[in-house]
């Protein structure tokens, strides 16, 4: 019998620990607005990207001579170049630049999946190169949700429905993960109206408070590239194939 | 303007932590099985359960002369009268009997959450119970779900939705937890088909391996009784009006 790649779904980087992901193919997702803003970066030709988990960390880099992308809980940091807006990174001075970039959830879940077989960041804009990706390699797949602050968030498990519906329709996929299971009914239930689903969700009302939700639309944009960025050692880089 | 009642889901016990629960009524969930149980042992008379949470505490528990129920992933313990299914207990010998109960999560669920303003054991059998109590007391809710393992589970997030519906209703709710709106969704999408929709669980095949799954569509009945069964110090009581 043909073996069938397994995909499971983390909820928030609370309970990365219960899954073993070093065989694993890990997607980490920060739709609002993380991982998004690391594709737009790269479509925009970025050479890396440091995550960088602290404040004092990314002044560090700022002192190095690095761009420095830093924000603490919405708000640019005094020192940054500019904030986390997937908007900041569209701009041709950060072509083959390497940018340090701090955040409040998605770089604590970058370090958290790090062991991974290989981390993946991924976002609507990338949704088919992950796709494809993940159809092409023979590795079990984790969806892993950054959340908010270590709660569940609808909009990054909306993606990994969408990322989940897409794989399964594949016979090489399966899957007996409740999470899996929830996500892809709850993307079945936002798709149809999906800017109107998003309004309700916890983490659009943070931003719109911050009047960032500018952003939203964008983040749920599909194929805006093709590129994946991927986890080596301590920095993000594009993959190319061997 | 009136203040509204806020409702808050929590998928698993390994992100409890994460809510403040000292002023909220917290109605635990542990549908496949041990709430289910619990409330079917009341319905039958029981004057109250003693939830241990090791195997050598319901040793204990047996030595002392008390009647013990209690399963280890599954199966009977050797020294027990009984095992966990609701079915064991739909027996006259319970009555007015005092109980040690013994399982794999809902006893850690319950000591987890064991200094909330109120904790209720819930389940669909005392639904109606649970859902008038919460729209005449003051206090904001938490619907903490046991989950399988510290993992999120459909079963009891699809209680929690069935309940925070019902809640949402009255004008007296609101909610802005993400983990809300989707157990809503996902109970709209789930309610249906119950059964069916149910059979796609991943801890329904985990009974069926072990030829269990007979207590599913009991454990999906409305309103059996209308006993709120409560945690009081260590033991859980009928609830009385005072």
């Amino acid at each position: 019998m043909l073996y069938k790649k397994q995909i499971e779904v983390c909820f928030t980087p609370a309970l990365l620990n219960l899954y073993d992901i070093k065989e694993k193919n890990v997607v980490l997702v920060d739709i609002l607005r993380a991982t998004s803003a690391i594709c737009t970066a790269f479509a925009w030709g970025v050479k890396e990207i440091i995550p960088v988990g602290s404040i004092e960390e990314a002044r560090k880099c700022k002192d190095k001579g690095m761009i420095v992308a830093g924000e603490k809980d919405g708000i640019v940091l005094d020192f940054a170049d500019f904030g986390n807006s997937p908007y900041n990174f569209m701009n041709k001075k950060i072509r083959n630049a390497s940018i340090a970039y701090c955040t409040t959830n998605g770089t604590k879940a970058i370090k958290a999946a790090s062991n991974a077989h290989l981390m993946i960041i991924g976002s609507y804009l990338n949704f088919t190169a992950i796709k494809t990706f993940l159809q092409n390699d023979s590795h079990d797949v984790l969806i892993f949700c950054s959340g908010w602050k270590n709660r569940f968030n609808l909009e990054d498990t909306l993606f990994a429905g969408a990322l989940s519906e897409q794989l399964l329709i594949d016979n090489n996929f399966t899957t007996i993960c409740d999470s899996t299971f929830a996500s892809v009914d709850l993307w079945k239930t936002a798709e149809p109206n999906l800017m109107e689903y998003i309004q309700k969700c916890a983490h659009r009302n943070r931003l719109r408070k911050l009047g960032l939700d500018d952003v939203i639309e964008y983040c749920h944009t599909f194929d805006k590239t093709n590129i994946l960025p991927i986890l080596s050692g301590h920095k993000i880089i594009a993959f190319r194939e061997k």
